[in-house]
């Protein structure tokens, strides 16, 4: 059509669209993902992309509403959906009657947020979700499952060098209290949690000058938000108890769930009680979780939570309480890309093998690939009519492992010859010998975690 | 929060939500498919949702462009993707100069069409696609794999009942072009597709009232279409052969992509040459397709597609002709779950086994659960504090195979107790016995294929 009008075919910036040898680790990522998630026993759910604005927004407001995608269709007042938890918390409440509790449900999705585009910042990105939701009341068990998830989950991505941070929050709003600061408890909550990235000094200023604390209790504050440095972080806080209830209770909570944390099979190595973990969001009532990458602390979290008392109350009267977590997917999946932390040995060809026919006829090269097929492996045809150099030269863009040349002698001989993309090295043997050489190949490089070791 | 208004949770209609039990088997079909796209070396492609509206709507217009969601952001004018080619086109003239051509791309994912309700129609829809994307030229061995494709995938799903139905746009232009009819063909194209639908009298009577043609077209017309009919098509259109070169031409690419079809594994029971088939789009050029089900004709074909000469004419002078084909994979789940297609041995519990505590320390269910999660079962505890009874009726409304009872007796003699949930049979003995056992069951049905033979 060369009289046509081209248009500039681009791609939104701030929307994820990957090569596919990429889009292939990220698939591994996200499988992975949610073997963990069903290992647990959590149930897939798949809500919408699109909602009705009033349902959307039935809670959000000032930020969060801003970046919203609204559109229109007929009279229709319609919004995207900007996180995994609200289509829950509707799901939840308009299903009350027919879902078991507790409610154990996991969701891989996209969810879009409008925000200013730039590095590792992103419009449309995956967030991997995971949450229990109890009916009228969920026990402390959820609770410790959570951390259980994550760190099963980080395991099999192959990451090592992970930290999951748990506190509750109960612990901090308790100290509050007998600080008398309880009006204060949501500024000074949202500073204590910067204390990661800003240090303690710059916290203690916080402290004083904006938010103009007297010095004792600045100084109290923040030696409780150190506390996870001082040895055995439970302790440190156990000195402080028998002065709030809320607070006594907190430790209470956390003692219980860091206790069955530990029989689910989370390390020692791998969690840090921390009481500075505030988590900004007003939403949470107990235990609350954040993930660091030890080697990139600057991330700051790729997986959070927590445990809240109402999901749905926008929606319903029923009380249903619930503990979840999120993985930014698409933001840790650049992270790892950035930092070159994938295995450098993962396959990322689209098939094992691809079969190169050096005759005219494609019957034969038709019939080698059902055969391999059928055995279970990837298997492209080379079909185009082009040089040999050329159809090697397709093989090796792509990253396929094995080349399986079909010339007339291959054919004559019933016999084929593969050659292994990586070392060079060829081999003639009969198909089925061949195949089953590929296969055990492949599938030692598919076992391998996203993340090398 | 008693005092705040209720908003109602709904989903909005025409978009698909399903209840867990549900999503499991969606989730089991989306899988099939897309382990069967890749046994053919098809790399995965995740475009954006959405797209600038002028890229989107580069080509389109009429009742498509009514159709289409779109929105603006900031100053930017957004749609969303109705279908899964556009994107493929967009992004193979956007990342030319990096493709390895073919470019074999297979994509799931959602599609939005704001046409009006219905039941079996969809705003919100997941298609399935594959496409091969040639560089200049595409030979007809890609033409042959598409049917060897949806041949697999269909199988992979446990369908036995369905044709393939194949034929080539050149034989109709061509057929057309004896007649003196080549201005008339695209509304004698569409009157011919309606065949199946209005049957051989209707068809007539469409052709000789409304589109008005000379008896013995009509007659010519009709006969050609149904030449599917008599014994071998091939041989009742080669009769026909030698006054058209298109007609020709389409005739000796058909006979070579149904020969390469056999090669790759389409056995002549599920395929039918059928010179009726002619898809109603413009841009088919060449081989065509529709996949219908036997018993279930009423609802239309499944999965249809054929070969393009040029993809992406809109954004680049690059001639990029290509083959391929699009299942609609919502729709084709509800048509299976209406019809009660699905086995119902199916898997449809989040978990294989639920461990039901006795007592009130969890530990040793923590434990356990996670010793049967690193054997590689997907494991629930029941923590709540609820009475025996309504802890088994919590298993028995998800589906769960089996409860696994852990009270003082069980821990002290380390043997656990496993009830078959659809036997009631029990069976005493050790964790890692009994974990074999449950893995070994739930194996088998993990192994089906969604419609049940």
């Amino acid at each position: 059509m060369p009289n046509i009008q081209k248009v500039k075919p681009r791609t939104l910036s701030g929307f994820m669209e990957l090569p596919p040898e990429k889009q292939i680790v990220f698939d591994l990522m996200t499988s992975r993902v949610r073997e963990s998630f069903e290992s647990f026993g959590f149930a897939p759910l798949d809500t919408p992309v699109i909602e009705s604005a009033e349902v959307l927004l039935a809670k959000a407001g000032g930020e969060t509403e801003k970046q919203i995608y609204r559109l229109t269709k007929g009279e229709r007042d319609l919004a995207l959906r900007f996180d995994l938890t609200v289509p829950l918390a509707k799901y939840a409440a308009a299903n009350y009657g027919s879902l078991a509790f507790p409610f154990r449900r996991y969701q891989i999705g996209k969810v879009y947020r409008g925000e200013r585009s730039q590095r590792g910042r992103y419009r449309e990105l995956y967030q991997a979700d995971i949450d229990v939701v109890g009916d009228g009341a969920l026990g402390l068990f959820s609770d410790a499952e959570i951390p259980a998830v994550i760190y099963r989950t980080f395991r099999a991505l192959g990451l090592g060098g992970f930290a999951i941070r748990i506190s509750n929050r109960k612990i901090l709003t308790g100290f509050f209290e007998t600080l008398g600061l309880t009006e204060r408890s949501g500024d000074i909550m949202r500073a204590v949690d910067k204390l990661d990235k800003i240090g303690a000094g710059k916290l203690r200023e916080l402290l004083l000058s904006e938010l103009s604390l007297p010095a004792p209790d600045a100084e109290a504050v923040l030696s409780l938000a150190l506390a996870s440095g001082e040895g055995d972080a439970l302790d440190a806080l156990e000195s402080r108890a028998g002065r709030s209830e809320t607070f006594d209770r907190g430790l209470r909570e956390l003692r219980e769930v860091t206790r069955l944390m530990e029989e689910l099979g989370v390390p020692k190595t791998h969690y840090k009680v921390d009481p500075a973990v505030a988590r900004g969001l007003d939403y949470y009532t107990g235990t609350v979780y954040e993930t660091i990458l030890t080697e990139h602390p600057d991330v700051g979290s790729v997986c959070s939570g927590g445990r809240y008392d109402d999901l749905a109350g926008h929606y319903t009267d029923k009380k249903l309480p619930g503990v979840g977590m999120s993985i930014g997917l698409t933001r840790l999946f650049f992270i790892l890309d950035d930092t070159g932390l994938f295995d450098p040995r993962l396959m990322t060809a689209p098939c094992d093998a691809i079969i190169i026919p050096m005759t005219g006829d494609l019957s034969h090269a038709a019939r080698l690939a059902s055969s391999m097929r059928a055995a279970g492996l990837r298997v492209s045809v080379y079909s185009e009519d082009k040089k040999p150099g050329q159809k090697l030269a397709y093989a090796d863009k792509l990253g396929v492992p094995f080349a399986v040349f079909l010339g007339e002698d291959e054919i004559k001989s019933g016999r084929i010859t593969v050659k292994n993309m990586d070392t060079g090295e060829q081999t003639t043997a009969s198909p089925g010998m061949l195949t089953e050489g590929i296969k055990e190949k492949t599938a030692e490089r598919k076992r391998l975690a996203p993340v090398g070791g």
